[in-house]
């Protein structure tokens, strides 16, 4: 096989949590709304906001912050309290201040990892969180360079590992989400591999490419030195 | 002197109207508002929690709206309606929306200056807002390198002249902001080149370092290729 020399890492629930922290708001934002819509409802039309504003606030909390407070607008026809949007925005904001809980066996993956290959951060949302995560997590030293990109798509991959690598047919992409970080990085000629996290925003889910020969899961990146091994075996 | 061999441009009122839209979303928010609270001491308080919010939200489009309704609250003592709120979110996606319009001389400067020089744009604010914009201007295939950086200082020019460039002391930093633009490109080592706009956030507001040697000021991006034929001169 094609020598591996890159790998790209997601950030945002493969290396920290952090759909645990908008299910957390989730939950809040559903208590100050109480007395005007059912949670379900809630849930459904924050959803579907947050899908409309993908294309003018891209991904990030604060864009999730802005798709709340509409959503609070419209669930109560307008007569939400300014206090409780008040409420809403100081969720955003506390959301943007979380503290970064890394995931087991990140470290000892990216110092094994590193030590043979170029590693990447490849990850969306909003840029200024982005980074203070990163700085926050004590993981920058493991990688040779960090993408924050506005969306994952193929072009994306390509383009990231060209740059940071030696080409995507060389590289794998490492991630919780099949939609943004296994399947384009397949389509874009490089290895995908699944590392499932309990918590997944509906939007990043998808099929698994099970019929792609570089497809691969594992249950957790303490398992990823002994794949890549594999791959070169 | 030493060859110059890269220039980085700034994006909003360097090369397109940005400023602009913020006035007259400002002006829209005033009214808005204007049951409540006096427009200069709305136009304050707006400013004093954009300031306190970039710590949290840094720059962009997104992070002005939130702004705004944090303001629209606090005016009103919590008593601002649902309604005013959602008009306010309306006008800060209606700014993610403005069109972008080139400004005069952009196109034929970018077009000599891409002929011998390495081009970097660097911007800050929202990465998505930002890709939109350098998309719809059509200005994207004069730049080598595009930096959308959250913050501007001399580490961010050391660190992207060295990436695209020969280093900084080999390049000029193009913007109509003292504080972004010019003066932490000169901290770095490199020129900095005040082209002014009519219309500048108080924030950018900064005392031109008129001792500094490698410091210019020209009144149209029209007199870069001049100026810089001199500086090889």
């Amino acid at each position: 096989m094609a020598r591996l020399t890159t790998i790209g890492f997601d950030a945002d629930d493969t290396l920290w949590e952090n759909e645990h922290f908008f299910r957390l708001t989730h939950a809040h934002f559903a208590e100050l709304l109480a007395d005007y819509a059912e949670p379900d409802v809630l849930s459904r039309t924050l959803l579907e906001t947050e899908m409309r504003n993908l294309a003018r606030y891209g991904f990030g909390i604060k864009g999730f912050t802005l798709s709340m407070i509409e959503t609070a607008i419209e669930v109560t026809g307008g007569k939400v309290p300014g206090a409780v949007i008040g409420r809403i925005v100081n969720a955003g904001r506390e959301m943007l201040a979380h503290p970064v809980d890394t995931l087991p066996n990140v470290h000892e993956t990216l110092e094994t990892m590193t030590r043979d290959h170029t590693l990447v951060l490849i990850t969306k949302g909003d840029l200024f969180d982005q980074e203070r995560k990163l700085a926050q997590s004590g993981l920058g030293e493991f990688f040779d360079a960090v993408e924050i990109v506005s969306d994952k798509t193929a072009s994306t991959y390509r383009s990231a590992f060209a740059r940071h690598g030696t080409g995507p047919e060389a590289a794998m992409m490492v991630g919780n989400s099949l939609r943004s970080d296994v399947i384009p990085a397949i389509e874009a000629g490089g290895w995908g591999t699944h590392v499932p996290h309990t918590l997944t925003w509906d939007y990043e889910r998808a099929e698994p490419p099970v019929e792609a020969e570089r497809f691969n899961a594992i249950g957790s990146l303490a398992q990823l030195p002994g794949l890549v091994e594999t791959l070169k075996g």
